[in-house]
């Protein structure tokens, strides 16, 4: 690849930018705000002007709810031959792409799986897709071509494709990522209840399990309001779970006799024991294969240590 | 304080004696496993021993639902002077203590706010409580030499104390620990849904927010099962807010007006935000000050970066 396009240069487009740049890619920067994409120039991820002619490929870089539009204003003014995002969400933009009218023979959605906290390109990093999957959703529709180059990009970046149908990719996050920040958030919201006194004895495992929590409001409103049903559905699920365990815990504090004690005890080990399992799941960070649905064998390996 | 003893040579039972041993103070190891405490000693955490004569101050370092049967027998034993504990839940093991006749009048509750995931004395460092609160719970029979000698532990090992009333205690861990664990643990549970190419998308986030999971599931069901009215009242608000947020993801699932839209994305919003600030109220590792309850002015920090 020697030209691409980054519409959208906050923490996501300019990571995206730098390491093309890194690799020698000649990479315009275009933002609504014109400030973010000069910013992001001066960072030395690119030339924040529009090319006079079009790149091989435009990597719409905007929150999910803005990206069908964005996608479609960029094809009519031929920013590029072919198109890619890199948003959360995969289902709900490629509908409103289509909706819209978009040339969805030029467009593969795409997902790089990194991210950080802050947002904005001044907290972008041209290794923040290193070893990470680049989840890639092309529909009937694509050309083999925009595929190819939406694969290209992901390997620019260090990063590894991953091809998957729209809808599993949203069932996926939802359960990896949309949920979790769901959670975190909630847990922390409770400490609004809490007295100071209380929250003088919190601790690093306080810190991490709301870590989630600091991501943008905004972002995170889009983000999980285009994934609703998905994020619902394991929100309701995992709903479920913890009305079993207030259930144990009610009645660990009410039983009288031994027997009733055990058997409440026991459900609340036995959902403990499910978290110590579930966790081992989660595939320790560079170790993933390179191969795109079967990913086997590296979810096997155990937990990281603290 | 010239000598002590530590019943209990796990992570936090080893941590403690090898703090004491590093300034100076004279310290027997005591488990019902030798091998433990044989361990604990051969890493320079004291000697595997009970003294000839009653030391100053016992630490009792075993989980909750041990430590008023450990407490009676090392009383009777004469094994120390005077006794502390070192359990995450306060009101029920003094309950038992007073229930099967311990003496009251030299035991002092006492919790560390120090820990790792990691278990048994392998995993105990001399710093683990450095800069940590380190709560105290007399109740009204306790004598003030104990109280004395409790709060010169805690200055030995580097913590804060802080004196607070058993209840209080348990109210706080439940929702600044207790409460937590749980969360995450079911959190972790849910991966056992996933398919293998769901999790291979998972990332750091995941990892910190399930983190609290790995811990040991037998100490776990302890610890909470001895605090579970608090721990269950803080879940069931819990789950009042995660209602509310699930209603809303169905409500733009399914909402066609922009006006309902907005109205569900306002009450994602709006709890996104309070997870913002909720963790604001973290207080940063090692600002809090050294008054007991007074924690205030620590709270107002900002929450950390990632």
């Amino acid at each position: 690849m020697r030209s691409a396009a980054v519409v959208g240069t906050g923490l996501i487009g300019t990571s995206i930018a730098l390491a093309l740049r890194g690799r020698g890619v000649t990479t315009y920067l275009i933002d609504t705000d014109p400030e973010a994409a000069r910013t992001a120039a001066e960072l030395g991820a690119g030339i924040a002007e529009r090319p006079r002619q079009p790149v091989e490929l435009a990597v719409i870089a905007v929150p999910p709810q803005y990206v069908a539009a964005a996608l479609r204003e960029h094809q009519l003014a031929d920013l590029a031959e072919d198109f890619t995002d890199a948003a959360s969400v995969k289902e709900l933009p490629q509908r409103e792409a289509a909706r819209t009218g978009c040339d969805l023979t030029r467009f593969v959605g795409g997902h790089p799986m990194g991210g950080r906290e802050q947002s904005g390109p001044l907290a972008a990093r041209d290794d923040l897709f290193h070893g990470r999957p680049w989840v890639l959703t092309p529909s009937p529709e694509s050309r083999a071509q925009t595929l190819a180059r939406a694969e290209e990009l992901a390997g620019l970046c260090g990063a590894r494709p991953v091809v998957m149908c729209q809808a599993e990719h949203d069932r996926a996050v939802a359960l990896t990522s949309h949920a979790p920040h769901v959670v975190s958030s909630l847990l922390a919201g409770r400490l609004l209840h809490g007295e100071p006194s209380q929250l003088g004895l919190a601790g690093q495992g306080l810190a991490d399990v709301t870590r989630l929590a600091g991501g943008s409001a905004e972002l995170w409103t889009d983000i999980l309001g285009s994934n609703a049903p998905a994020v619902a559905d394991v929100l309701a699920e995992f709903t479920r779970d913890l009305h079993q365990v207030v259930d144990a815990l009610r009645g660990l504090g009410s039983a009288r006799e031994p027997e009733q004690r055990r058997a409440h005890a026991d459900r609340l080990s036995t959902a403990l024991v499910r978290g110590i399992q579930g966790r081992a799941r989660i595939p320790a960070r560079g170790t993933s294969t390179t191969a795109a649905p079967g990913l086997g064998p590296a979810l096997a390996t155990a937990p990281r240590g603290v």
